[in-house]
This record gives structure tokens, sequence and C-alpha cells, in this order.
């Protein structure tokens, strides 16, 4: 059986055509419309007649995309990095392509993804943690998602680990992702070089001396150079990192524990400090009951999860 | 079929034969032995001959107990309480009592005997939450207890919420009980006082003018007589509970959630602090999909839930 795998990013959306062993038969990939979901529509269109031009049609379309998701309806009720609120996604999908189609969640479909035919493979209970500009997971639980009441299951990025910390953009203080995910590691950065530009040269020179230019990214690199002021925010990053992923294995005492995501991936030392530093951490009967890697599918593990669960519908 | 409920806590031990629809049948309290397992094993024997005196006697005996146990050996890694470490309960009760025998934790055990009997009846997704001391609690999802990889799933207090808080007695710093478990709000407390021992005068004679008689119930009843700083630190593990709580919404997105013990008993204005403030810090999707609501067999939650899950094991 194949199915049609569609990841819809803020920036980027990847569509791929998979077997059912989860191999990309064939993929393309395209800017997401800025210009609203009719528009995207057209394009998910387009694309999708270029790539079965010279393949066989796939039997169900699965969507992961970055947003709340109301499941039974498809509705993407709110999506904030596309703009788009109460955007009934999957009816405009079938109307458009005239297949059954699922929408998730983009978390929840890499992690799939990667439970099946990833990291994760072999497993039956584990927690995904995606850390990126925010930081969002997923928990399997018995082979399956826990999707939890409302379908937000597996929100870990909004879980609060410094009460007296910043506010995030969700309205709370001190999530996780205002510690460690990309926009948190920014404004830290940001925060720290307005208040002593001398010690931000490093940072403030690799970003073309554009303090809006500073991000994550400009932190690992001005890291690897030595600077200090880097070194004392990796190190804050590295407490929180800590801290959240102990959290969880007490709340949910996973077997298998998979990392992924941008900010995860620019700083490879992250993998192995989590690995040393959180079964010191976690209450001694967990200490040796998991065990913390890498995610593997990287980009594709959204296409391939979402593909997968297309499955499910036929 | 009749099974005998024992709980066996840091002072009280309390044993109960219940029924099959978890009725108390016959009761017993005694105080714990603080002379270690083979007298605590004693005591229990000679309840149990009294208990069953005039009774049918039960087909087998559950036993929650403070802390971590290895599930399928009952054995006893390590109750700070007692002052156990690898004790092996099953057996010894096994071979005192000649009856099949399960321990479990002893908040696990209260869980499920409010998820059955309690406040969690008509409801198979629920997150228990015991605040007392410590700070425990037990996830139910689609009707069973999440145990986790090693038998700690559900260890809630020690999920980091203030990481640039005081250390905890696991060794982690800021976690959820250090700041709203009775023994973290005891240290609040106390600090407060040494720091200003005027602002502490009110919560210092409620004590009997002496620092160590200063805990969680002087906090409150200075509270109730509308002392300033007794308000202070009730604001501060306010905003804690609302954190703590709104993060495992996030991370579990559960239908119901129960919560109890002492220091929550213990200031009544906390049910309805967090049934207000919950929903509005949460992301919107998850605002309507769950209920606070308060644990409903106090005390005997433990011996109610200890005796179904022995039920189990005929």
């Amino acid at each position: 059986m194949q199915t049609l795998g569609i990841d819809i990013g803020g920036t980027k959306t990847a569509m791929a055509l998979i077997d059912g062993k989860g191999f990309i038969v064939a993929e393309t990939t395209f800017a997401t419309s800025s210009q609203g979901p009719e528009h995207q529509i057209q394009l998910l269109k387009k694309s999708y007649q270029k790539i079965i031009s010279n393949q066989k049609e796939p039997q169900a379309i699965g969507i992961g995309i970055a947003g709340q998701i109301d499941k039974k309806s498809g509705t993407v009720l709110f999506a904030p990095n596309l703009d788009w609120k109460y955007v009934p996604l999957k009816q405009m999908v079938e109307a458009s392509l005239q297949l059954p189609t699922a929408v998730w969640n983009d978390v929840r479909a890499a992690a799939w993804g990667e439970c099946l035919y990833g990291a994760g493979r072999g497993s039956q209970d584990i927690l995904f943690i995606f850390i990126g500009t925010g930081v969002g997971g997923a928990v399997i639980s018995n082979g399956k998602i826990q999707e939890g009441a409302s379908n937000i299951g597996g929100e870990i990025g909004h879980m609060v680990i410094d009460i007296q910390g910043r506010k995030c953009t969700c309205g709370q203080t001190g999530c996780w992702e205002s510690v460690v995910g990309g926009w948190g590691i920014t404004q830290t950065a940001q925060e720290a070089i307005a208040k002593n530009e001398k010690r931000g040269s490093v940072l403030l020179k690799l970003a073309g001396d554009k303090m809006e230019g500073v991000s994550a990214k400009t932190v690992f690199e001005a890291f690897s150079q030595g600077d200090p002021l880097a070194q004392e925010i990796v190190d804050q990053v590295s407490i929180g990192l800590i801290a959240g992923v102990t959290s969880l294995v007490h709340v949910l005492n996973p077997a298998r524990i998979v990392v992924g995501g941008g900010v995860f991936i620019g700083h490879p030392e992250f993998l192995e400090l989590l690995q040393k530093e959180v079964p010191k951490r976690c209450l001694s009967a967990a200490a040796k009951s998991f065990e913390i890697v890498a995610a593997k599918l990287k980009e594709n593990a959204g296409i391939v999860g979402a593909a997968a669960f297309a499955r499910e519908i036929v």
C-alpha cells in the first residue's frame, strides 16, 4: 500500500509518496504559502500532480502540521507559524485531492515516524523530545501515541521548569521551551549582550553586528570558538535540558527517550550530556531503566510518520 | 471475594478486610514499628489475627507502602520514612500470613482506590496528585495505572519547576515538592522567619516559639488569622501548585485530575484556586478538556486500593 505523507512547516512543505515499509518512493518540497490556506491547497495540488505523474496513486493522505489540531474533524485550531486559525484542512484537502485525509500535529507525526522506522524501533514505551525553535514531544506508551483528552498530550515544551524565569509565548512563566528552545536561547543571548556589549562582542560580530541576527545558532558557533559568554549560555541551556528530561523520566518513566530537533542537532555535545547526567539525577529505581538516543530520520520523520498514520484510515 | 488491604505509613499502619465492592468489612490501625521489618511483620500478624477472629479469611493481601518498590519481587527497594532498604516484604508477609501478597507504592494504591471507588469513578484517564509532606502521583490512562519502565511512573513530585530554587531531598534543584510539599513549605517558612524574626512573630508564636515547630500547618493557621508573611508563603505555594498542575496537563492531557493529601486538605482554598487558574494558563485546546476535583476517600484510599489490587493476584 502506498500513502502520501505531507509535512507543512512554517517555511517549507515536504510531500512524499511512501510505500508500506516506510520507504520514500517519490518526493518533492516547496515553499509554504504565506497567502493562506486556499493558496496552500493549490500548491499542494500542483505538487501532488507532479509527484503522481509517473507513479501509482496513493490510497490516503496523512498531514503533519505545526499547530493544535482537532483530530476528529481534522481542523487546524491554531497554527501560529502559519497564522492559521480554524482551518478545516482535512475537508479542504479531501475536496481538492479526492483522497481520505488525516491531519496530525507535526511533532506527533515525526515521533510516529521515528517510532516505526527510526530511533524508536524495538521499543513500545518511548518519549520523543523535539527541541527546535519551540519544544514539542510525544509519548508512546505500549506502542500507542498518548493523545490525551483533547489531543494535546506530549506538549512538553509548556512544562514549567523555571518559575522565576521569563514569560513564555503561551502566557505562563518559565516554560521549558523558554529556556532550551531556540527562541528562548535567542532571547537569553540577546539579553546578555544588551546587558554587557563587551562580553557579547563575539556573538554580535558573528551575527554581522546586528542584535536581531543573534540566534541559538550564533551561540553554538561562538561556543565552538571558545567564547566565554556562549559557554555560559550553553551551560544554562544544559542545566535546563537535564532538568526537563529528568522531570519527564519521573512523570512518565519511559524505556527509551528519542531526542531530535534543530537546537539539539546544533550542539552535538547535548546527547552525551543527557546520557551522562540524567541517570545521575533521577531516582535510583529509574537510573538504569531507560536509554537516551538521537532521532535518526531527521527531516524525513514527519512525512514518513504522516504517511504511516494515513495507512490507518484506509 | 474478600481481600486484605494494608497501608504502611511512616507513623501509622492501617489494615482492613475489604469486600468485592470496596466496602470495609473490618479494620484496625496500629503504630508502625520503628524497630525494623521483622518487628513490623509481627505487628501485622497480631492485627491480622485480631481482624479475622470473627470474619472470613481473605483470599489475598495488597500492601501499599511509601517507597520505591520492585513490583515483580515485591521488594521495598527504599522507604526513606521507615528507613528500610531492600526489604523482601512480599516474601516476608507470605511466609508469615500464608496468603498471596502484592506490594505497591502507597500513592499508587491510594490512586487506584480513588479511581475505582472515589473521585475517579466514571473516568478512564485520570491524573492523581497527592500533596502531603512530599508530592506523589499516579497516571491512569485508559483505565490502567501507568507503571513505567521501572515502576516509578507518576513520581510527579520530582518534576523540576524552580530551577533557581532549593535543593530537593533527591539531589535535584527545585523539584515540585520542594515548593509545594509539606517539607518545602516548612523550609520556606523557617527561612523567612530566620531572615526577619519580626515578620515571622505570628508563625513563631503559633509554634510555641520554637522554630522547629513551624510547619505547613502553622502557615495555614497563621494565614487564616490574616498574617502577611503566611499570606506571602501561601501565595508562593499557590503559584507553584498552579504551575505544576498546568505542566502536567500539557504533558499528560488527562480528562480528570484528582487532588488529595494533607497539605491540599489543610488549605481548602487550593481546590478552587486550581479549578479557576489552571484552565486560564494552559493551551487553549486543553482548557475545557479536564476537570479538577478533590479526592474523596481520604485516609481509606490506600487500604481500599491495595485490597482491590490484591483481587488481581487471586
